[in-house]
């Protein structure tokens, strides 16, 4: 039998939950190893949140470039080497990667190269990969594993003609023409991606909105915003029938009793996730599941001592800033250092442009649970900042209590609204005022007066409109 | 003699502070005049702010599309109509100016044209411009004048070989070489945007940092940055014996014993402001001045019953957002809306690339005030989003106090920092601590993460360095 090393924590999984642990557990001085099977960062860092970021910076340069002549700047032929922006994604994944591999080296994390089994409590067997054979002990395990896409039921993911966004990451061909299955925030990423380059994109959508958990309005207003970019929007929309030929698919989109044959030379399959458990624990441990999440307590511990989960492993919302605070949250507890929190606010991002971003309730959300709300708004026209930047597209929309201000939920769509996010997500946590953030002096001309401006329009006080 | 109007507030100005506080008392339901001798908007609006934020985005657009390729994106040869470029920011001006005269109309704002001067206490004459002549009398009346650029003695402003920022909005013509007196937040835009076109530009300023009222280590790294871009930058040096020719200016660089003659096609002067008050008051009148700004008390009122001032004309720090805040608490305030709030924490931006923006107390003025500080750190090369937008230089720094985590301070250099720097103020109008900020869940993957970043590193707790 290979040898067996003594931890304090190992954690399987290193993604933004997992190599987030690890990394606590060092910095509070404790022995850990961090159990990986792909690349440090996990799906996040390698095939999700960065690289699609480097992409979307790529689009929207293409994009800003052939309008530059607004600003007074022209250029020749605008080209672009679709292979070089997707290798640029991949350069930028695999140097934050590295990052995360010097982080452990800092933080004296062992970095275990394989697919980890959970073979007794206290206990982890490296089952497959590079360090395959080992065995490792620890007081405390904390499984993070994560989600991977979920497939089409009967519709095989080929890497050409059908991917998720796994593969559409790894290819370097440009598609002619795609239709993307989901649009939640991957799907709407991916439309805005190959719109931007020129593919015949045909985004499909099952519920009646296009980023379906967004506020309507947010939702309607990105709708528009991508029709006129060129984007073909189905929503209430199912696809079936899925036919994969050699250079295309076709299928059927299906709205009421109507059918629409399309075909394209890609179908992107963006219909969520589902969570990486297979072999991850062995038969005799009995962690206990939620269909296939992990079921944790408040302290984010199993049924069974010393067995911990955090991040996507354990349910919704699959977002990696909230696997990140969940595990060191978790390791926090494990060792003692202040009771660990659950996740109360959390901001949600999507980065087409327009960006959009939101916390807490919508809209839709606020009327059912019949609150007695009032909205305040604020569009980027109004902004000096946002004309001068020639982004003067979307706008604010904070939800609260009518009575005493409180901020029930705040929705952006516009430029820079994943950053700006921020300030009513921080307002949220400290219970704060739309009055404490109206009254707060914001810098002039920038995007941020408006996160003001709509906290003071929803109390009759806005400046600028 | 010429009819005259009855108001409950007569704002002199049309600035940041005049307009605001018109469009306040507009909304509170009184009646109430606007007089601006030249654009509703004021200097920042028409000749400040905003147009130089519409020149710095096409100087922004014109250097990254010069490095378009590492995005996977060529053009052919990349040129800028520099007129174009003025005439858009002029564009920008006069439809914001437009907007402000719209909210005029729709908040019942009688708007005059004309130089006011309040004849007496109660009355305002307008003695100069469209509506010469006019005489209209109010309870109340604020004085919101402004300031203007300050002229370097001796050196006239020619509008052609020597400007200040308001002729060089106005120049159509890129000059060759440049030299900029004076590194604040104007001058330092203005060697960004020139030197982004090709103008060989000197920035010259007699403090011994570039944006001397910014934390050292924030100006030093502009520097740095500013000189790698191709600016030449003289600190602690003074500019002397300027002699003006028909195509250039001539003038010695001093520092310390030592003399440089440089030449260059224009001076720009960026030294500051100077109060406008000639005129404003009658000889009668006696309102208190501080030199030559106007003595306000806790409710913005002076020592004269009914004469109000905010904004710049009641002295530092010159700001907008200030002037703005100022002139509504005043309206609150004279209107029985509240008790006037004073300005406490507010942030400072320069809109530069990199940006940069800070709230409260430096470093420097931390130790000089012998706090029990430390400082978190945290620089945007371990942002993912800033790597991925390729947008990786500068950092955030976050001053705090050792045993409360209190902040004291917070300073910003890199991408999107002006708007990140809202998060911080409102931290501090709230008295939040670094830990309020670092448990709060921040979108992944933003800037405003490496807000968070700081502050769970003053706390040794930062996952990403």
């Amino acid at each position: 039998m290979a040898e067996s090393k003594d931890y304090d924590l190992i954690v399987i999984g290193g993604g933004p939950a997992g190599y987030a642990a690890a990394i606590r557990a060092g910095q509070l001085g404790k022995k850990v190893a961090c159990v990986e099977m792909e690349s440090a960062g996990g799906t996040c860092l390698n095939w999700g949140c960065i690289p699609t970021k480097a992409l979307l910076k790529s689009a929207e340069l293409y994009l800003k470039m052939k309008k530059a002549d607004e600003f007074g700047i022209s250029a020749g032929e605008i080209t672009f080497d679709f292979a070089k922006v997707m290798e640029r994604s991949r350069g930028v994944a695999g140097q934050m990667a590295k990052g995360i591999e010097f982080l452990f080296k800092k933080n004296k994390v062992d970095y275990i190269r394989g697919k980890g089994q959970v073979s007794a409590p206290g206990m982890v067997s490296i089952v497959e990969g590079k360090d395959m054979g080992q065995f490792l002990k620890a007081k405390n395990i904390l499984i993070a594993t994560g989600c991977k896409m979920r497939r089409i039921p009967g519709l095989e993911v080929d890497g050409e003609r059908v991917m998720t966004s796994r593969e559409a990451l790894a290819n370097k061909k440009l598609p002619k023409s795609i239709v993307i299955v989901g649009a939640g925030a991957i799907g709407v990423e991916f439309a805005y991606f190959y719109n931007a380059f020129g593919t015949d994109v045909t985004l499909v959508e099952m519920l009646p909105n296009v980023l379906p958990i967004e506020d309507n309005e947010i939702s309607k207003t990105l709708e528009r915003s991508f029709e006129k970019q060129g984007i073909k929007i189905r929503t209430g929309t199912k696809c079936e029938n899925f036919q994969v030929g050699k250079d295309t698919v076709k299928l059927d989109l299906v709205k009421g009793g109507e059918k629409e044959e399309i075909e394209a030379e890609v179908v992107l399959s963006a219909i969520g996730v589902v969570a990486n458990i297979e072999g991850v624990l062995a038969a005799n441990v009995k962690v206990a599941l939620d269909r296939d999440y992990v079921k944790v307590g408040d302290d984010y511990q199993t049924n069974v001592k010393g067995i911990y989960a955090a991040g996507d492993i354990i349910g919704p919302p699959w977002l990696a800033h909230i696997a990140t605070f969940e595990a060191v949250q978790a390791v926090n507890g494990m060792f003692g250092h202040g009771k660990p929190k659950r996740v109360g606010n959390f901001p949600g991002c999507t980065y087409c442009q327009p960006q959009v971003s939101s916390t807490g309730l919508t809209e839709q959300a606020a009327k059912e649970k019949k609150l007695d709300y009032k909205v305040g708004k604020f569009p980027f026209t109004a902004s000096g900042k946002a004309v001068a930047s020639g982004a003067a597209e979307g706008f604010v929309k904070v939800i609260t209590d009518k009575k005493t201000g409180e901020i029930y939920g705040a929705h952006i769509i516009g430029a820079e609204a994943t950053e700006l996010i921020a300030e009513y997500g921080f307002a949220m946590d400290l219970e704060a005022t739309v009055e404490d953030i109206h009254h707060t002096i914001h810098a002039h001309p920038t995007l941020s007066e408006a996160v003001m401006e709509a906290a003071a329009a929803s109390l009759g006080e806005a400046i600028h409109i």
